[in-house]
């Protein structure tokens, strides 16, 4: 029974983050920056192993600096110096925080004097998907107080590492998807036509729980009489009736990394149109797998499932994209879309996900996720029917 | 039954919306501010309605101004238009996203030339607990372009009006925070000693959503022989055995707003050590709910308590503060610290949350949420039990 399978083991051991370090300081040496500032949960955790749920806090800021060689320097609230003296992290400087006079600045100021020497540069990420987590006002402060020093964008350095992922971090998504696979295939066993989309999500999200879950960040449904108009709102208290088609999405976690795909479901009996589409969609994702392999770029693998969309009649494609890099976050690093020519390649996770409009606010979206390997993809979840589920 | 109860009804009247634009209108009339951009998710929804859990993914950024007069324009994704059309808004202007060389860029510009013409300011909040969500290129060409207009801080706009809750928003609190308060009575009847951390928190989290809630963003546990070292780490796999104290704290939601509060419970028995932090640090607590009125600070608040905390043996306090605002993030607006000096207005609700190391590495913390009312503070919370209650 996979509701009885044991995760793979909690946390990476140091050789994961030296690994991660030291690729890190060669791409750093070799575009001469002397330091990297990093200051939003998914980049510390990666440095440093610091996990933690206390983010959801925004009150004070929480900063890991990646030097030229050696360890990272984490630069934390004092709040947090337990945990963090769990990490490999030997260098902690912590202040008493919050104090909105200093906020860490004066403790960074110090630290990236110190580091930003030989080349007077620093990086952090300032590119596309990334955010700076900390009051605008105080980076001013630190850029004004450190001027002699260039502050360039990291965020390439650290999506081509992030991009790439190792076996362990495969292992925790590959038992986030057979999970939510296994619990999206036990959906139909509970839900019911009457019922509203958050009972459904209620209950699907107990139940991922109850298989190993850590969570489900997110998890959304949206339903309506022969399809949906949306794939980003919702659960609502909309009841399920007959010829109404249920997508439900979920980004679901296990040990701080995420599969994220969705399943569609028919009530009582679906329209032509929308089995149609259906068969049209899951044909899209067919071929998606199937191109997904080292060497191709994202832009290809878009158009390759886009003829199917457009053969199969789409009238337009409202997500932006079919499909994007997947891990320590929900969606991450590269995007299937037109225009993408970053090329794929063995360890990347992405999620295969074609869509299409296929009639006035009729949205049809399918998902899977998948690891690039030398040769044909691996599947990490477990394949959607080919024709529709229906729930009575 | 509470387990029965009804969650208040979802969402708000157009005329909370009204409201609270009208009032963020009058700050920035008399600050000289043409309009507000926000970047982030609760401010976002704070003027828009816009609720959903696609802020998950870091990909795309979504953008709200709030212009001098007449109601918010959104600037996002298309792939938000169906539900930002569900709002109250009217001016959306959308692009595909994502769109690294201009993710709404030059549509923000077009605006906001359009909006700040007066005064030539356009407010962003910069300041403590604020943050940027957009990459810091696309801001810096964003202010490049817009180089004729000032942008100035307008984080103490956004605190003012959003630490002020209307009797809609307490009452989502409220839901919160008693359905959580139910969960932590029935605890004791299904956790027992043996089981690990993350088995009595994950029984927790379902147990919750089964009373109405929609999840628990923020949910840890932490316990050691006697006490524990920290309250942000956890849940682990560590097993509870006799002597041992478990620490709870969770940010559950309703509707997009949180509680956020903690229980304590022993394991067969505890040391005379942890009974005695124990009630000294629910003395704390029942000075602070009591202290806590119109017109006094924050930092005289923090002062009452900490006395009873200072006298009771207290070592310290590595959290930095002794509560704190609360609503549609686990913890925003004001600090109960030294130093904080804003005055407590009805209408706030706010967290009484005393904690002190008691001995090496051993924590003792508290937390109720309230509500500031004229006269006594409201008690949104069940209060805990004046003993540490005892698991078998």
């Amino acid at each position: 029974m996979l509701s009885k399978k044991q995760g793979p083991s909690r946390g990476f051991s140091d050789s994961e983050y030296e690994n991660r370090t030291e690729r890190a300081q060669r791409l750093m040496a070799s575009s001469g920056i002397d330091a990297i500032l990093l200051t939003t949960e998914p980049e510390v955790r990666y440095f440093s192993g610091f996990h933690t749920q206390f983010w959801e806090s925004p009150t004070r800021p929480w900063f890991l600096v990646v030097p030229a060689v050696d360890k990272p320097v984490a630069v934390i609230p004092e709040i947090g110096l337990a945990g963090m003296g769990q990490t490999w992290v030997d260098d902690i400087r912590c202040w008493s925080a919050p104090n909105p006079e200093d906020d860490g600045i004066s403790l960074l100021r110090e630290l990236l004097s110190t580091l930003c020497v030989k080349h007077k540069k620093l990086g952090v990420p300032m590119g596309h998907e990334s955010s700076l987590r900390m009051p605008l006002t105080d980076f001013k402060t630190l850029a004004k107080e450190l001027e002699s020093i260039e502050f360039v964008d990291a965020s390439a350095i650290i999506n081509e590492l992030r991009s790439i992922k190792s076996e362990a971090e495969i292992d925790k998504i590959r038992f986030a998807c057979e999970l939510t696979s296994a619990g999206f295939k036990a959906l139909p066993t509970y839900a019911s036509i009457g019922q509203t989309e958050r009972q459904i999500c209620r209950q699907f999200k107990c139940d991922l729980l109850q298989r190993g879950a850590d969570g489900s960040p997110y998890l959304i449904g949206a339903s309506g009489f022969g399809g949906y108009d949306n794939i980003i709102m919702g659960p609502t208290d909309r009841k399920l009736g007959k010829g109404d088609i249920l997508i439900i999405d979920t980004g679901t976690t296990y040990d701080g990394y995420f599969c994220d795909f969705d399943r569609n479901f028919a009530f009582g009996e679906s329209t032509d149109e929308a089995k149609r589409a259906y068969s049209i969609v899951y044909e899209a994702t067919e071929v998606g797998i199937r191109t997904a392999r080292p060497g191709v770029t994202h832009s290809e693998l878009c158009a390759a499932m886009w003829r199917v969309l457009e053969n199969g009649g789409a009238l337009g494609n409202e997500v932006g994209r079919l499909g994007h890099g997947l891990g320590m976050q929900l969606t991450e690093g590269a995007s299937n879309r037109f225009g993408d020519y970053s090329v794929m390649k063995p360890g990347m996770v992405i999620t295969i996900e074609p869509g299409m409009s296929f009639a006035p606010n009729k949205l049809m979206v399918h998902e899977e996720n998948i690891v690039i390997r030398e040769g044909e993809a691996e599947l990490l979840t477990y394949r959607a029917d080919p024709e529709m589920p229906v729930i009575y």
